[in-house]
C-alpha cells in the first residue's frame, strides 16, 4: 500500500510534525521558537483572515493598527494591577548596531532610555489610545480590531500551536455599560464558535473558563474548545469581559448623558494561527492533511498526465478548459479555487503531494480522459478503498455540474466526523475525583477525550488546590459549557451539591 | 467662508499634519517615531493591500510569512558584503522582565546569547530559506511575497512618510538566469506604476536610480517617483535586481539542467504605508483629504438631516433604501461602499467630517428630499463654487443610475489633475549646474518641481562628488526615466556629451 507519510496518528506528536512538514505548511526558523509559514499554510491563514474579518466587520468593528513596541512603563502599570502577570517577553534595549573590535553588536551609546517590549498583546497600548479617543457617550461603543504579529517567549515551541511569534487578530472594545460589554464578549465568542464550525469544520464547545484560568485582569474569560484526534483539547479562541479593571488602570472614561464622568467597561478577544494547528489535528489522516474546502487554498487540483508525446497538447488544452470552467463556479460565497499543476515533476509525485497537502479534490487527466470527455478524480476525504486509492471516472460535464455540491458535501462530512468524535468522547457520570484520576490514567498519550462533571464552583484557595491536583495528572478544566442542565450531580471534588458542569481534559 | 481646516497648502508641512489629524487617518503614538493607524487610514491601507495583492498574485507570486526577528549573525554577514550597510535598527537583547528593587526591568539572567534584530527588511532571513528550498532548476523561479511590519529607527519621523515602524509588502524572488531576474524586476516596477496610476490616481515616473542611490547590494535599483503638490518627489516604490550578490552571500544555488551547481539571480521589491502619505499630498486640498474612489473606505456617505421630529423616521427609511440600492452597485470591480452616517452629532458637523476625510460623494437627505424622491449631494473633488459649497439636487433614481459613472469620473479627474501638475512642472533645457542651482534656489519650501537634464552617467568618485554638490542644495537625482530620447544634450555636470536623462528634485 502506497503511503503518503512515514508515520501514523498512533504516534500523534510525530505525526503532527510530519504533516506540517510534508504538507508544506510551515517550518522552524533559524530564530529559536519562531516559524516560517510557507505558501500552503499561509494560504489557509489568508482564507481564515478573509472570512473572519468579514464577520468581525459585519458585527460593527473597524480595523486599526497599533505599534509593535510598547513602552516598558505601560507594562509596569499593567504588572501592578494584574496578578499573575507574565514576564517572558522580548525586550528591545538598543537602537543601533556597531562594529566593535570587528564584531557587530548593540551600540552601548544607542541604549534606549526606556526599554521597549515587543507586544505580547495590545491591551495597554490600545487602552492608552482609548483614553484619548473616548470623551463622551457618543463615542461609545468603541469597536476596534487589529490583525498583527505578537511575541511571547516560548521555551518549548511547536509549529502553529505554540511559537514565540505568531499571527492573530485582537479585538478591543469599550462600552458605556457592563451589560453591553458582557453582550459583546458573548457575541464575539459566538462569532468564533460559528466560524470554527462553519468554516473550519471544527466543532467546539463554548463556555466560561474557571476563575484561575482567566486572562489576568479579566472579570470573565470565555473560550471555545475543540477536541483533537488524540482526545486533547485545543483552546481555539478566547473572549474576555474586562469590567472596568483596565479602564481604571488606564483612565478610560466617558461623560454619560447626565454629564457624569464614568469608567468604561472593556472587552478583548482573539484567535490566532493556532487555528491552523487545530485544522490539522482535527482533519488530518494517515496520508497527511485533509483541508475543509472552505479554507483550502486550492479546492480542486488538476494534474495532466503528460508523457512527452504529441497528444500532450490536447491533454493540456483539455485541462485548461476544465480549470476555466471550474473557476467560473462559486462555492462558499467565493469563486472556486482550481489549479492546473504543470510543475515539471512526475504525475504520481504530484498526486501524493496534493494528497499530503489535503487538496479536497485531485483530478487526473490522461489522453483517454481527454478523448472521452471524462475526468478521473479522487476525493481526499474518502481516499481509499482498503489498500487501493479510490479513483472515480465521470463525464466532465457531470463533474463540473456537481462539483460545488461535492465540495459542500466534503465540508459537511469533515464536520460530521469531527462532531461525532467530540460527542462520543465526552465521558459523563464520573462520581469522584479518584475515579476521574483512574479514568484518565497516567499515560498522557493514550486517547481519553474529556470528562464532563459537576462541581460546586469553588474559588480562591480551594480552587487553587483543585487546580494543582488536576495539574499533577496533567489535567485542566477547559470550560463550563454555555449549555448547562437544569439539575446537577454532586461536586466531584467535595461531594457537596454541584452548581455547574465543567469539562476536564488534557490540552495543548 | 466655512473652512474645514485651519491651515492651507501654502504651509505645506503644517497642512499635511493637519490633514492626517483632521481626516482621522493616523496619530503619533507614545512610542517614539511609531504611529497609530486609525480606521479611516487603515481602511485605505486595506484597499491598497487587497488590490495590490491581487496583482502580485496574478503575476505568479505566493504569500508567505517569515519571522520578525533576525539573528544578529545574519545581519553581520550582510554587513560584511554590503557597503553602506545601515545600522539603525531595534535590537532585542533580553527575553524576560523582572521586578528588581521594585522596578520592572530587563532580567540580567535572561540575556540572549545572540541578540536579535527586528527586521528592517527580510532579504537575509528569506535568503536563508531560499538556500534550503531551492535545489534544482525545477524549483525556479521562486516567487515569494510577504505583507509585514518592519522597523527602521527614525530620528525625524513623519506620519506615513517616515516612521520607525511601518507596514509594507516585500517581494523576494530567485531565478535561473540574469535575464529572467531582470525581467521580473521590471515587471514588478510596472505593476507598481500601473497600480499607483490606476488605483491611487497618482501619476509616477518609472526609472532607474543612479548608482549611489541603489539599495545596498543591488546591481540595479528602479523606482517610481511621484510629484507632491509642493513639487517635491516621493519615492513611492522600488524594485531591485540583486544579481548573484545575495545568492553568493547566502549560498542560494540550484542544479541546472546539465547538473551544474549555479548561483541564482535574485530580486526584491516593495511598497509601504508611505503610499498613503503620497495619496494625501497628491490629492488633498485646503478642505482636507480627497480620496480617489478606488481607495476610499466609503465612497458615498449618506447623512440623514434629522430634527427630532416625526418625519425623521421617513427620512431614515428613505436613506436606508438609498444605501441598500447603492451597495448593490459595482464600481472598480467591487461592491460600492456606501455608509449611512447615523452618529448622534449635528448634520453640519458630519458634513465637514466627511469633507475633511475626503469621502468622494456626500449625500444629505432632508424631509423635503425624502418626500420629493430627491437627493442633495456634494462632489468632494469639486466642492466649491467660490465661497459656496456646491450642492446638487437630483432625482434619486437618476443619482443611483449614474453614480458609478460619477465615481469613475472623479477617479479620472483626480488623476488628470495630478498628471497635468507633473507634466507641467518638469523643467527641461537647464544647461549647467550653476543654472540648475539658480533655478532651484535656496528656499526649500518654494514650489519648484523637477529638472530633467542630461548627464554622462559618471560613477565612483565622480558620482559621489556630484551627489555631494546636489546634497548641499538639498537636491537628489530621483531616477533616469525609462522613457529616454534618441539624442542627448551635454552633461549638466561636466559639459561632456550626455548619455542619459535624469530627474533632479527635492524629495521626501
Amino acid at each position: 500500500m502506497q503511503r503518503a507519510l512515514n508515520v501514523t496518528r498512533e504516534r500523534f506528536a510525530d505525526w503532527y510534525q510530519a504533516v506540517v512538514r510534508d504538507a508544506d505548511m510551515a517550518e522552524p526558523s533559524p530564530v529559536r521558537g519562531a516559524m516560517v509559514i510557507k505558501p500552503w499554510g499561509y494560504g489557509v491563514w489568508e482564507l481564515i483572515q478573509q472570512e473572519l474579518d468579514r464577520r468581525i466587520k459585519a458585527t460593527g468593528h473597524e480595523n486599526c493598527y497599533f505599534p509593535l513596541f510598547i513602552p516598558l512603563s505601560f507594562i509596569a502599570k499593567e504588572a501592578e494591577h494584574v496578578e499573575g502577570f507574565a514576564k517572558e517577553m522580548a525586550v528591545v534595549t538598543h537602537h543601533r548596531l556597531k562594529l566593535i573590535d570587528g564584531k557587530l553588536q548593540p551600540d552601548p551609546e544607542a541604549k534606549l532610555e526606556e526599554p521597549l517590549v515587543v507586544r505580547p498583546t495590545s491591551e495597554t497600548i490600545i487602552g492608552d489610545a482609548f483614553s484619548r479617543w473616548i470623551r463622551s457617550h457618543r463615542d461609545l461603543p468603541m469597536l476596534i480590531n487589529q490583525w498583527a504579529n505578537v511575541v511571547r517567549w516560548e521555551m518549548r515551541p511547536r509549529l502553529f500551536l505554540r511559537t514565540t511569534e505568531f499571527l492573530w487578530q485582537e479585538g478591543h472594545t469599550a462600552h458605556a455599560t457592563e451589560a453591553e460589554a458582557v453582550e459583546e464578549t458573548r457575541r464575539m465568542l459566538e462569532v468564533y464558535r460559528n466560524f470554527a464550525e462553519d468554516v473550519l469544520a471544527m466543532p467546539v464547545i463554548a463556555g466560561e473558563k474557571p476563575e484561575h484560568e482567566r486572562f489576568p485582569g479579566a472579570v470573565n474569560t470565555y473560550s471555545i474548545e475543540a477536541m483533537m484526534q488524540d482526545g486533547k483539547a485545543l483552546q481555539a479562541g478566547t473572549s474576555h469581559f474586562l469590567g472596568t479593571h483596565f479602564a481604571e488602570a488606564q483612565n478610560i472614561k466617558f461623560q454619560d448623558e447626565a454629564g457624569t464622568l464614568t469608567y468604561c467597561n472593556t472587552t478583548s478577544w482573539g484567535v490566532s494561527t493556532r487555528l491552523i494547528g487545530g485544522v490539522i489535528m482535527t482533519h488530518g489522516d494517515d496520508d497527511g492533511l485533509r483541508l475543509p474546502p472552505a479554507v483550502a487554498p486550492r479546492q480542486i487540483v488538476v494534474v495532466p498526465m503528460l508523457r512527452d508525446k504529441p497528444e500532450d497538447a490536447e491533454v493540456l488544452a483539455y485541462c485548461e478548459n476544465l480549470v476555466k470552467a471550474l473557476s467560473n463556479l462559486t462555492a462558499f460565497g467565493q469563486p472556486v479555487r482550481a489549479l492546473l499543476d504543470i510543475k515539471k515533476i512526475k504525475s504520481a509525485e504530484k498526486r501524493w503531494n496534493w494528497v499530503r497537502r489535503g487538496a479536497p479534490l485531485i483530478v487526473e487527466v490522461g489522453p483517454r480522459d481527454a478523448a472521452g470527455g471524462n475526468v478521473t478524480y479522487m476525493r481526499r476525504d474518502d481516499l481509499r478503498d482498503g489498500d487501493k486509492v479510490k479513483s472515480v471516472v465521470k463525464l466532465r460535464v457531470d463533474f463540473v455540474e456537481t462539483v460545488v455540491q461535492t465540495l459542500t458535501e466534503i465540508q459537511a462530512g469533515l464536520y460530521a466526523d469531527a462532531k461525532a468524535r467530540l460527542d462520543n468522547n465526552i465521558k459523563r457520570g464520573i462520581p469522584s475525583f479518584a475515579e476521574l484520576a483512574a479514568w484518565f490514567g497516567e499515560d498522557e498519550d493514550s486517547f481519553k477525550g474529556w470528562a464532563r462533571v459537576a462541581w460546586m464552583r469553588p474559588s480562591g484557595v480551594a480552587l487553587e488546590e483543585i487546580g494543582l491536583k488536576l495539574k499533577a495528572l496533567k489535567l485542566t478544566i477547559r470550560n463550563a459549557p454555555a449549555d448547562q442542565p437544569a439539575e446537577f450531580g454532586r461536586c466531584i471534588f467535595t461531594g457537596e451539591p454541584g452548581v455547574e458542569e465543567i469539562l476536564i481534559g488534557r490540552a495543548y
